[in-house]
Parts: structure tokens; sequence; C-alpha cells
């Protein structure tokens, strides 16, 4: 079999993806990442449409982004991608983030469960996917980045309310993964943002969100340069945690 | 000097392009259709730099985009522009969308113009680029697309109220022209987007808002098909009005 282990994707800074500071904005990155795996998936034939057919799916676990530099409007990057790990129900997905002069210049790390659609219920991914062990990388770029430590919020007064649009919603109707990111980043101060990149930007997803029901994000600032973020559904219920740490 | 005339790039509807119903999403057309916009008025030298090396800038004042078709998840699509025509305040530029078959599937017009950027002025465009009326394309695909009557909202409760976060604004800290539509869509019911697509939408811009301002959507609906739309500040100033109709 000849599968592509490493999965390569080629982008541009358009002038919709850069942020106020005319960088590429945490939240397209995020999206190109997710491009990224997909069209990767879909070589490696455990894309979206062939789980489809056997009633199953990835769901969307946990981010981490780590950047030195993000690039300028209309720069051009590229996105390097592998699977680099796979335990009983979890599949690890790195990348490696090039600038145009093929310098890395960030890396990112993602958790994939597989769910049936049936039950609901997480599978185990050697039952269910015996080939998926074979799509597992030996040979890949590096991803030197730490673990970190668990998001802890304090705040018991939320930063602000919000109730996912129709512009927020995936073809499942549920609230994009990637817009979680814009809206914690909105509970952030517009000062910090504009001086300083996120160095560090790591995600959990862990209850899934729908249109139109109120959503409140949650912010602790654990040192000066480390934002702790929730979000969580009227009744308390948290439905992810993030933590932001500025260079 | 050999002008291009008529601009034209090429496009393909990524997933994080499209919306719940996987079709292209309307916000994202718009940015498209701006991008094609920038990257045409760059090559006539009246692109974004270049203006601001003489202190002036485009201001966009109008968009009209009437779909027949939206393209579906990961098609391919193009658009073609052109200047239209210049009258002493406003360049009018207009857009045709087709399908990866080269077939029209939808058209666009917008209205810009140009200010000077220390006093804060709408220039006369013949005085202040005085190349201009060189730009207008005498030869052009069709943009058959009727005016509209102006939007009149007669409600008094808003919709919905937000405030622009960090990803809502642009390099100039200004709300981004194209989430107003996302906004706009926000207030409108969820069953109707997701059966029937917008046949037409039409925004004006009056004043800009800022990050972290209070802004109100109101909504009427004026006929089964057919919803007015204005976006007030907090003091009741009309920030943008707009006109959704479904096919």
């Amino acid at each position: 079999m000849n599968v592509p282990l490493i999965g390569e994707s080629h982008f541009i800074v358009e002038s919709f993806h850069s942020d106020c500071t005319s960088h590429l904005s945490l939240a397209v990155l995020g999206n190109q990442l997710l491009n990224t795996a997909a069209s990767h998936a879909e070589k490696l034939g455990i894309g979206r449409q062939a789980l489809l057919e056997q009633h199953q799916a990835w769901v969307f676990s946990r981010l981490l982004i780590q950047m030195d530099h993000y690039p300028y409007e209309f720069e051009t990057y590229s996105i390097k991608t592998w699977i680099d790990s796979v335990s009983r129900f979890f599949s690890n997905r790195h990348f490696a983030i090039f600038d145009a002069a093929g310098k890395a210049i960030g890396y990112a790390t993602s958790v994939w469960a597989l769910m049936d659609l049936d039950t609901r219920q997480a599978l185990d991914i050697a039952q269910a996917l015996p080939d998926h062990v074979d799509c597992v990388a030996p040979e890949h770029p590096d991803c030197p980045i730490a673990r970190t430590t668990r998001a802890r919020v304090t705040a018991t007064e939320p930063a602000y309310t919000f109730r996912p649009l129709f512009c927020d919603i995936d073809y499942n109707g549920h609230f994009n993964s990637i817009r979680y990111i814009e809206h914690y980043l909105g509970a952030l101060p517009l000062e910090l943002l504009r001086e300083r990149p996120v160095h560090r930007f790591e995600i959990s997803y862990s209850t899934e969100c729908r249109y139109g029901e109120e959503l409140a994000v949650y912010v602790s600032n654990a040192n000066v340069d480390e934002y702790d973020l929730e979000l969580r559904k009227a009744d308390g219920t948290v439905a992810s945690r993030a933590k932001a740490i500025f260079s």
C-alpha cells in the first residue's frame, strides 16, 4: 500500500485570513490545520465520507498550537501533518507549520476519538479501524511541544455571554470547533492581542454546543502571560476549556 | 497601457468556507468578492498600498449579491470583476460568479467612495485619480441585477445585540464589513436559512463601528420572502442597512 504518511498543504494569508495586526489569525490557522488533516485523512482512506459509510466519525477532542511567528498578510506558508501515535481510544495527529522559506515557525498537536454514529459511543480504534496503525508515520518532522497543565478557571462571573449564530454552526448543527477560538480570544484584553501574539493556545472539547443556546466565557488570568478559559452552558456544564499563553 | 480591465480569481469551497448546508457561505462569498476586487485594483495601480502612499483609501459603501446557486463544499468557482462606471464620488465595481463548468451562477455589484485620509472627506474621483476613467471596462460579462428598494425596518425591539470581538475587527480597528453579513444572517430564522438559500442580499454601510461597542440588529419581515435589516448603535444611529430576499 502506497500511503502518503505525511500530508502537506500550501496556503497564502488572504486578506480576510489576517487579524487586525495583519498577521494570520489564530482561528484561520486552526481552520487550515483541520483542512490539512481532512485532506490527509482522505488520502489515507479514513476521511469523513469513508467513515460515514461505516456510520463512524472522527471527533475532535483537543488542539494545541504553538507559534514562534505568524505569517503576514499575502505571505505563503505550508503545513505538514502526520499521525504520530494511536492509543485504544485516541488518534494523535501532529502538525508542523513552515514559512515561505521552509523554516519551521510553529507546531500543533491534536487528539481525535472515533465515534459510532449509531450508538454515539467511542470506538476501540484497533478493532474498528484495524489498518489505522499502518497510518502512523515512523519518520516525520520534529514537533517539540511540551504538554501543558490543565486550565483552572476561578472566575465566578462570565467575561461575556453569547449564542451561536447561523454562521457559527457546522453541517451537524453543532457550534463549529474553530469558532470557540474566536470567542475565547474575544474574552482577552484587546491591547494584549494587538501587541503580543498568542504563543501557545490549547483547547479541549467536552460537550457539543448547539445553535442559539446561551454560552458564557469565563476567564482567569493565571499569571501575567497566561489566561485560563472555560466555555460554560447555562446550567454550568463546562463545554470546553482553553489556555492562552503570550510570548 | 496594458491594463487588465477584467480581473479574475479562482477559488475552491474549503470545508470552513461552507455553511451548515455544506454550500459556500454568503459571508465567505462576500470575502472572496473583496479579495478579487483587491487583487484587480492592485493590478490597475489603484490598490490599497498605492492609495495609502497618496493618503487615500477606497471606502466600501454598498454591496449587492444575487445568486442562483451556491457552489457545494470542495467545488471550484471563479469570480470576474470590472469597474463598470464611475461618477463624481463613486466607483461602481461589478462581479460575475461562475461555477466549475463556466456557467454564471450569480452576480454582484459594489459601490466605493474615495476618501482623503487626512481630512476624512470624500474626494472627487476625477480630480484625485484622473486615470481612473481609463479603468472602466468597455466590454464585460453581463451583470443583470435590478436595483432594490431601500430596506425599511419598523421593528422597535432588536433581534439581538452584540459587541464586535477581536476577530471581528480589521487593521483599522473597525468592525469588518463582511462580519456584518454574519450578524445579519444571525437575526434571520435558522430553518429558513437551512432550507432556502439567500437569493439576494444587499448591504449598505453608513457609519463605522468599533471594537467592543454595543450594536443591535433590528429585523422586519417585509413579506414572506423578504427581510429588512438594520444595525444600530446604542444611541440609535443606523450604522448599516441590509435586505435579504429568499428564493
